[in-house]
């Protein structure tokens, strides 16, 4: 029984009398949040509400405390995932968790099916600006494929050889959301919604050096964008924008 | 003869052998953008793609420019409009504009239809955390009705009195996309977004005093906010989070 | 006899003219502080006028340095603590300090008797936005039962799932004081603030990244907090909060 | 009737089954908030529930809102002011709004019996640094008096000359809760936390020039300090700091 | 007799015998630098050995002072300007000194034949993101061209719109040296690089708002910039970057 | 009878008994400080040791607190002063102060003999960078004569025509302290220090525009001097620059 | 037909004569970049256009990824060179790819002719403020001759011993561009560009501690530099330097 | 003839009495510097003129570069000392140079006869605030006494137990000149520099955490100190300010 259908059945029974209404309430607080040792509250609501895989973030935690929230969470939702997780972690969870898939350069750690269909209709498209900001390009990419968007990648099209970019105009034009991950000057998301016609979501990355102040010069570039239409998001970020996107386009689903 | 309708029989034209490619080429570049004075050169190829109105960033600029500016793009667009714009200034453009409009708590000049029908789906929610954040707040909702969209208001929800943003649930559940203005803490976007299903676009605004650093608090509240799904913008940019709610239902729409 | 009494005593002997003035101004000064080796002067003032343990902060000194300040202080009180002792410094401590025991959470050594009762009426609620959080809120909590204070622990209720905090309202109504412990937006004291009716101590910290920028962002959330209560310490600084709980407590104790 | 004698026999009302529960709940969301005309929701909850006056803060609000706020607010509480009001605004204010006084230093206008007995235990103990720091200083005292609270002022006490501060000491040993206000280096509260044994409340001003930075190195200096105990709130807010330090009074008043 | 013969001159004498090296030393002296008043010292050194004009930077000096400073400038050397001149300074200034003439935009004050020939080879290409730019980019422009370099003008080509300056080619393949001012998010310079093939000169402006910072945005986007080749000079340096550009030509010139 | 004598006398009187030492301390206070009026205590202790002028820091205080606050001084001390005075508020003063003298470009006020002979051996030389830089290096010289100090002024020697510092040499070796004084890139500490054989005290000033910030380039210019000996001052504050000067001369005096 | 056998294909025509050389190049031209893996887009053409060598920045790439990339890059480009590289990594490298040098003082590796003929007319100055900053002049140094330009060093000549850089002044008056590299203070290139009569590069470098803030401190002075003239790269950026040095000789050569 | 050989020369011909000491002089000071392989060039006019011990700043160094700099040095100066030296590094320098001590507090090494006498009159007071001041306070100290001047040292008198200062006040009085070194909240200047009559240099450092930012805090607290006559040098920069120190005390002994 899904957990959609547990709340259906139990607010069934409130109205048919069979369950005293401080019950339900002590039952559905249940349902809101779930503890686990006596470190954390697993919130099955927001992902009950979205439909968005349930999400931990590593740091900061210990192998023990991610292996126990991922158990908790495994049975109310078929898709579960870790972000931030070095290989070293990612060995230790994976002797705890049966199932476990890594992928490395995104540094994701999910127990999910082994096929995910788009459940969605619309595209991803994920644009980087360099080789070295592939981490969060990818951290989006997973994230988005696991949460069931369909996603296509277009990596190392920074503006310093703008041509690169539109020889690939095609993939601006066919997506329906655009995430654009860019660290040093961090230009590439106004270029891009400039020429695009679809929501941008810009993520700023850490790389470079110098003035780049541990992402401080692309993250204010994207703020001061002249191109309307972009949204920014926190450096390395790239769970937040594919979440964000995936936003848009359930958004759009819900619409029809 | 609108944009859209010269810009088609410019390319049947060529089509059919009466232009020229070369000719065709250089009226092209003429849709594109069109010089105004020696001091700007008006961009119409966005507005053309978007459907969204001309505007013009007041700042910087003198009124002679700014009407300058305006009228070359009204031959072009039904709405065209300029943001941060004094009442004193407002003043001197409504002597040289004719028709122009003036919201003075937006700071918004539009020159428009009287009444704009919205011409998408859903609806937009704009949330203000305080009084002093209206003119940010109304920037955004002016922006997006003179862009043919829904906007449902809702004001002085702040964190601080919780129950004034929790009595107000259905605003968050009827929206499509919530823009969510506050200065200060900038806390109000974190709980509305773990609040609502739906993507959510915070703006910070300079509103406060002391270590707000004109806003740098709330700006940077914002960017690590703990829900995820929430995209942000500059500084009291309440048009670009217009724009940019706009291009999100503008895609659940192209999508259908 | 206790330093309070060892104080009277020398006081009433020089009232009855059987110490000499600047003899007893000597003995005095060896009250006030004592050196340990050429590197310290252990200040028994504040611990004789206030009760709470005597403290070292741990950073920057050697554990031979520690343990020989532990020494001292030990003949004079009977509740001695270190903070951000690391494990393996711990290890090191426990070889040259009898009796000492090891908060790992917290992070702190400490000599006490085995059961400290509160000395003091109320109760120091003490909540954390999530459970990377937890080191620095456990800092407060052991610190604060280590003063003899009752504490009362409520761990990940965070902003973006409003409800787990709203599901634990009896908490904020029971406490006396509140300490409400933060990282990445650090907007939880003020949503706390503007629910509860006394006296809230917020502490930023360093969890999260990006434009987190070491804890700078809680922190400028808190002090701009629009909820007005609301009093704020360095990033981290568990310790000093509840040592501010402690102080608001035992001001009540006083005014009885 | 009082506000909460209406609330209690709201309660009656519905436990006697005299008015239905859906009704009582739209009544008591009344309680909650007030709207004025389009632009704030006035929030009764939370002097309700702590007896603090309503307070609006000025900046950003026009004088008409300013005086259609307090128009709502004291039909429901004996005491309203409004901080941070030039006294060009103050001229305007008080042909509006009758019986309002205003405190040229503190920058206050209030609407307040003739004289405020002491409702609460205890002193607030009110020092500052310099003379330019009086505004900030007389804010936070014309606060706590008009909250019910016995101030005692001391001035022009900073470090540069500790002898000042030292022949005072009688005032930090006979207040219950110290509010101190500096500015430039900001280092006065270490100091007095050294020396007093009550909770401290630091509040940096922008009192300097060059390397103050608009009040960030007193504000800083205040998070660092080495005398545990002492809580900091923004930069200028005097308000603030009185609310913290009668929230202070108050829970030793619950206490009793 | 032009200052380089007057120096050649003195040298002719000493090596004659006829002037005492002491005294030649002390005449040298004078070359070097000329005494105004007692606020200044005009170095004549720098001027004499580029060619370039004396500049005068107008602010914190009153209009008599610049006045002064201007008139002994003159004797010396057939162009005499001074930057960042308001319109009621240039009056002022205008009365005071035979000749003067304004550039508003550019707001320099500025003494000098009617027509400047360029007096060497190659041209200065000089871009403006925005019209808000342009009097930085003036004052960039008119420097140059007061210092004898030959300058093309291509304004408002930002990249939000980047067709405009696709369109301008070449513009930037007909310049030998490039001057890209831009503000806001400052990615001009970063794409012009990649597309040109002569040195490239950033400037920063202080257009913009929010987390623009007063242009600390674009300069940070500027120095980060992952296109080679790119020199950036002070926010709103018009005049800095114009002298760069034009030491560029002179050795080009000189390398012959 | 001077303040120095009476003091002796009074201590005095307190060792023949004929002086209560309770009496004694109440008179003792009097000497350190003595209230102007409830907003000020004027501090008599530090210029008793020093003999250095009493000196009011001007802004934040009205015209009438100045003067109230000068009279109360001009009793005890010869040479009383005030700084950052603007020519409009030295205006009131002089009406409402008797033998007050304005410095313009200090923007100093002072009650002084007519003329100050040099009290001490020494001389410090003052130096400033460029024209704009003037006030603050003259808020240096007239504080220091007004001390009693003997100064030679250098102005306008910097760094980019070094040949100019390099002509004065004769300055740098006369001089036993040197102050320099420089805004923008805040360069001329680190050649002098390196040339000069005495101590250097840097003040950098807010002099330049963009990425100065205020003043804090030539601020951190100077804290990162390779050449040791220097030290720095506040922003603009020629005042702490000379008082600093004057310590280090007395102290030779003393030495000797 | 995959990119690279079309390109093979074309270069194929070209040596049998049947593609003419003009049109080849063109065709190249629009030949813009090469995947490498699906990780790497290599842009051939900034190369192709500028004769500078091929190179990889090496930060956040893996010994794989940049080995791969030089044996694409290797084929069209007679130079190869990969910067930030340290010597374990130079290690791996020299396994995978044969002829492969390295510098270990500018941290480049590259593949290069053995001996580089200048190829340009001209001699690019690079000077180093101190010891510790030689790894980033050096890596300009080694840029610029693999470039192709002829090459003077001058290091340690730092301002506090100013007499170490007068006694150079010739290497100032034979350069044609200079490059000045110092951390700290920063305060060389003001002092060069005030002796010398060319374009001034500047490089503040991260050496240093405290208030340099990672090279913060000698950013600041050389972008608030008084000596008009000087273009500032990016923190460390000698690798930068080196290419805008380069490209003004090129500009030089074009012109002539 | 090498720079070596030439000063070899000059050194005979004044011990064969062919050279006046005088006209040696002379000569020396203008072998200004000393070549040290191709990586630095010693300066050794400073030391000449100063009599200060010739130092090197250890980081960024090699053991061998360090080492063959204290050769070149030793040659000329009887005191030698390397700054910020590890414990490791120590023991390679050991093994290379002879004669060379460690002061691992101070992580200084150093050559220099066994006992150094002082050599100037006075008397340096040295004050840490806290026991993790130590090497900061100890650079200072060593650097003094390895210089010839009297040191005395006060540790762990910090502002938040005022007493352990007072009670030592006669260290203030006895010090001609004092050095104050503090971290965290960085109050302790302010306060001794009330006290005291004397010049005061004050240091801060870089402990403590959170919003100390590295040492930011306390360096803007002491730059922003409301006592007149404090000089301030860079964070940690415990050998400037002995250095600064130093050069006081010469001051006054060339003054008798």
């Amino acid at each position: 029984m899904s957990q959609t259908e547990a709340l259906q059945s139990l607010l069934n029974a409130v109205a048919a009398g069979e369950v005293n209404p401080e019950v339900a309430l002590e039952k559905l607080k249940h349902f809101a949040f779930e503890p686990v040792g006596d470190f954390a509250k697993v919130d099955h609501h927001r992902s009950l509400r979205t439909g968005f895989p349930e999400t931990i973030w590593g740091p900061g935690k210990t192998p023990e405390q991610i292996a126990a929230i991922m158990e908790v969470m495994r049975d109310r939702n078929p898709v579960v995932m870790a972000t931030r997780i070095d290989p070293a972690v990612s060995d230790q969870l994976q002797e705890k968790v049966i199932g476990l898939r890594y992928y490395p350069t995104a540094r994701i750690c999910a127990i999910s099916p082994i096929t995910i269909e788009p459940q969605y209709p619309g595209t991803i498209g994920i644009l980087s600006a360099g080789t070295a900001d592939l981490p969060v390009a990818e951290e989006a990419a997973v994230t988005a494929e696991l949460s069931g968007f369909r996603v296509q990648r277009l990596w190392d099209v920074g503006v310093a050889g703008i041509h690169r970019l539109l020889s690939n105009r095609h993939v601006l034009e066919s997506a329906n959301v655009l995430i654009v991950v860019a660290g040093m000057e961090g230009a590439l998301p106004s270029v891009v919604a400039g020429l695009a016609d679809c929501p941008v979501i810009a993520v700023p990355t850490s790389v470079g050096y110098g003035a780049s102040f541990g992402g401080l010069a692309p993250l204010l570039t994207m703020l001061n964008s002249c191109a309307a239409g972009v949204g920014v998001v926190n450096i390395d970020n790239g769970f937040g924008a594919a979440i964000l996107a995936g936003q848009i386009l359930r958004t759009a689903y819900k619409l029809q």
